[in-house]
């Protein structure tokens, strides 16, 4: 059947040459430009990649050298591995041996990390300007993409607290941006906006997307409101992948301004946007579309047209057309409005984890695999989401895993116990709050040392908090929900 | 790998219910009215299916009753074999039994022809009006449609003369909407105007691409250039469907009139259009995108844009973004400008024949598709077509394969040889003549009687001059593109 699709790159630059593919600051590059760039990287990356390495990682930042890059694995039909550049070198060197990669690029921003990390490993490391003065070497152009072939692994934590490695397919990506097209249309002029990292699934599924759809990317190394709000007020931008924070910093630096009528499509995931945000872009006339989606559905699975937004108030929306949702309760199809696990169907969800094959097989059931996330489905078919998988923790668009910082807390000499949560925080939507219990004395700036040696800053906890004990269930499993009840007051800073 | 999708009617009608799906003169239907008639008429249609039917052959003409009809044996999982109603009873006979049809529907419109038809085959035969009255019954609702399921056959004749069942599969189909909606996009406001039959590729795709994108069919019961010209001066048509013949008297009586802004594809098949009306479509600001396709392909594989048209006078443009074309001269891929056969390759196209592996295994070459069509690429990789295979003939939109014809010459007592070719039509575009030799007097009324009884009308040729001899090459071949210079003064009507 369909297994194959002409090389994107290759595809897009033939059909639509001079079609803007990517904008940078003030640069900007043609697909036709950027498939000269690439199969040049392509050709010298070629020199440094022997037949056994299958897989490299990248740990990069918004930069189009990135974008040569990441292309240049594809063309070259090696297996992405994706390092989040806010990860410690505990985690990274954690990332990098589980998956396998055999060769690592960085940018040179993050040298530092990177000769840390290079410790701890010994596969060669390239930065992204000594891949210039690798000699070019012939490579065998792939006429086309394989769609169950791997395209990329990306890292997210779960329920034990190990980061697990997802695999995303081409078939991945392409049913991805096929899904969102279906249901947010596509205009001649169309240009998306990329202020989100292009090693989350939020930010590459734009790169995806712009070759597919023969589409520009404006790429932002760094979310900024004041650049981001001028790019949506000029009239250049039609679509922006956000979540909350990001659109209340937005929304704080707008004032009188409104965006250019071009502006059709405000995409927001990261979990539901708070009332007052949604009130305020109706007021200004800004289209929100709330998503609901995750690295193992390659982006959004689920949307809510604007339209809708204000009467499925909190809903996620209904599937891409390509997908299915459905609520499992106690081994039953949940009735509406019956909470359970939310299963996601679709050929945009990942087959798996990397290597994890006892992960895997509880992971799916039936074709459907469990988000893990709980929520229900209205009588028309709306979801809400009541609670992301393992109490996660969405804090300005990051995801925090309770558990990973706890096992991390419990490293610490006299932590016997640790529970985390999710504390609203007017900056960052929730911010991670820890509660330990201690048999001897410790104190919460040591604990908060121990974690920024190991865990990214935005996993730190704000606060630490030591308690008798930790409320329970009768299986003696952590009920993480009811940590907030143990805060006194003055602990919310 | 991905190999199926959610029931497209049913997914469509429970993502937006509300949206319109349907137009047909003044009535509306949603698509949530349309799962509602389609439900119902799979429950009665179950009740006459048994399981050994697998294919029901439809003789219907443009009709809401024939949408409930094609989406209800999609439901239901029968595949379609489509009859165009234009056929003789000895052409329909010869489709109905090739394609192991077990069941006939038709419309009342074609009682005349059914009763005829049903002298010659013992399959049940029912109208449209007789599916209300089949008692309903209860059938599993397709959760999926499975892409490599057959969705419909139609027929196209061929080199041979017998027309061969083209098997279109809903992943030929799906990808042609999707292949379709990268190139030209897709708006919310987006409604397809649909003046071309249902039984052709061009037709039943509007309706595939209708459930998929969630968009209005405009239907036409027959073409009007009056109508159609009002409906694109209204604003409610973004897109539509063309021939060449159907743009022409469109163009002939749309005046000082302009078509509405909204208006923004006129989507034209059946051959290059005449460099005239391309002039004036361009003059009255009319976004004329030239496309070539066929039966084989499910519809347009290759888009030439409006901004390109003039540049690339005569090509039909680049292939869709998940097709691929190729020029083969003797075995060998030819270069840029060297004339050749089109091969075509993507997801859309046919996986052959029905039920003629002898045709398919040489019809398909390392997956590429032979189209039979002469063609060349230029340097940029524009596609021209130079000739349609075997001499195809394009009247009005229709296909006529001029071995067809022959054929029916041939059985006429006295005439030897037979060469039929297209003549250059101001109305049709092109129209058959015939070229006989005959051993004795043999009058061309009484020919063209003959050919009156047994091909469609289209297909009776226009005139039969009878020659000495037909042009043949060294091998005996007869060449059909030598047969114009046989033609003397007053040959022309």
């Amino acid at each position: 059947m369909v297994e194959l699709i002409p090389n994107w790159l290759q595809q897009r630059a033939f059909l639509t040459p001079q079609r803007i593919g990517l904008v940078f600051n003030e640069q900007t590059w043609t697909f036709h430009d950027m498939l000269e760039i690439v199969n040049d990287y392509s050709s010298r990356l070629h020199s440094i990649i022997t037949s056994t390495d299958t897989k490299v990682a990248v740990l990069m930042k918004n930069h189009p050298d990135t974008v040569w890059v990441l292309h240049a694995l594809q063309q070259l039909g090696i297996e992405i591995v994706f390092l989040n550049n806010r990860l410690t070198v505990a985690e990274l060197h954690y990332q990098v041996k589980d998956s396998k990669a055999t060769i690592l690029l960085y940018d040179c921003d993050f040298r530092q990390t990177a000769e840390e990390l290079h410790r701890f490993t010994n596969i060669p490391f390239y930065t992204s300007e000594d891949i210039l003065g690798m000699k070019s070497t012939t490579f065998q152009i792939r006429e086309n993409f394989i769609l169950h072939d791997v395209c990329s692994i990306m890292y997210t934590s779960g329920t034990t607290g190990k980061p697990k490695g997802v695999i995303q397919t081409y078939g991945n990506h392409w049913w991805s941006a096929i899904g969102s097209s279906l249901n947010l249309g596509l205009h001649s002029n169309d240009a998306w906006l990329c202020s989100l990292p292009l090693y989350h699934i939020s930010g590459f599924s734009i790169l995806m997307r712009s070759v597919i759809y023969g589409i520009p990317v404006y790429l932002m190394e760094k979310f900024n409101p004041v650049i981001a709000n001028n790019m949506l007020i000029s009239g250049n931008i039609t679509i922006m992948s956000s979540v909350s924070n990001m659109l209340s910093r937005m929304l704080n630096e707008l004032g009188d301004n409104v965006y250019h009528e071009n502006f059709r499509c405000m995409l927001l995931g990261g979990g539901p946007a708070p009332y007052p945000i949604l009130q305020k872009c109706k007021e200004k006339g800004i289209p929100v579309f709330q998503t609901y989606g995750m690295t193992e559905s390659c982006s959004q699975i689920v949307t809510l047209a604007p339209e809708d937004s204000m009467e499925k108030l909190g809903s996620a929306g209904k599937p891409l057309f390509p997908a299915q949702i459905k609520i499992m309760n106690n081994g039953e199809i949940a009735a509406p409005f019956e909470a359970g696990e939310i299963m996601l169907k679709g050929p945009n969800v990942t087959q798996g984890y990397f290597n994890l094959p006892d992960v895997n097989e509880k992971a799916f059931q039936h074709g459907w695999f469990s988000s893990g996330d709980v929520g229900y489905i209205d009588d028309e078919g709306f979801l809400y989401v009541l609670d992301r998988r393992s109490d996660l923790i969405i804090s300005g668009g990051e995801n925090i895993y309770p558990a990973e910082i706890e096992a991390t807390l419990m490293e610490y000499d006299g932590v016997l116990e640790a529970g985390v949560t999710g504390i609203e925080d007017s900056e960052w939507g929730q911010v991670p709050y820890a509660f330990i219990v201690a048999d001897k004395q410790v104190t919460s700036s040591e604990l908060i040392q121990f974690c920024q040696e190991r865990l990214a800053s935005y996993k730190v906890p704000k606060k630490i908090i030591q308690v008798e004990e930790l409320p329970r269930n009768g299986a003696n499993k952590l009920q993480r929900r009811k940590l907030p009840q143990l805060l006194v007051d003055g602990d919310i800073s």
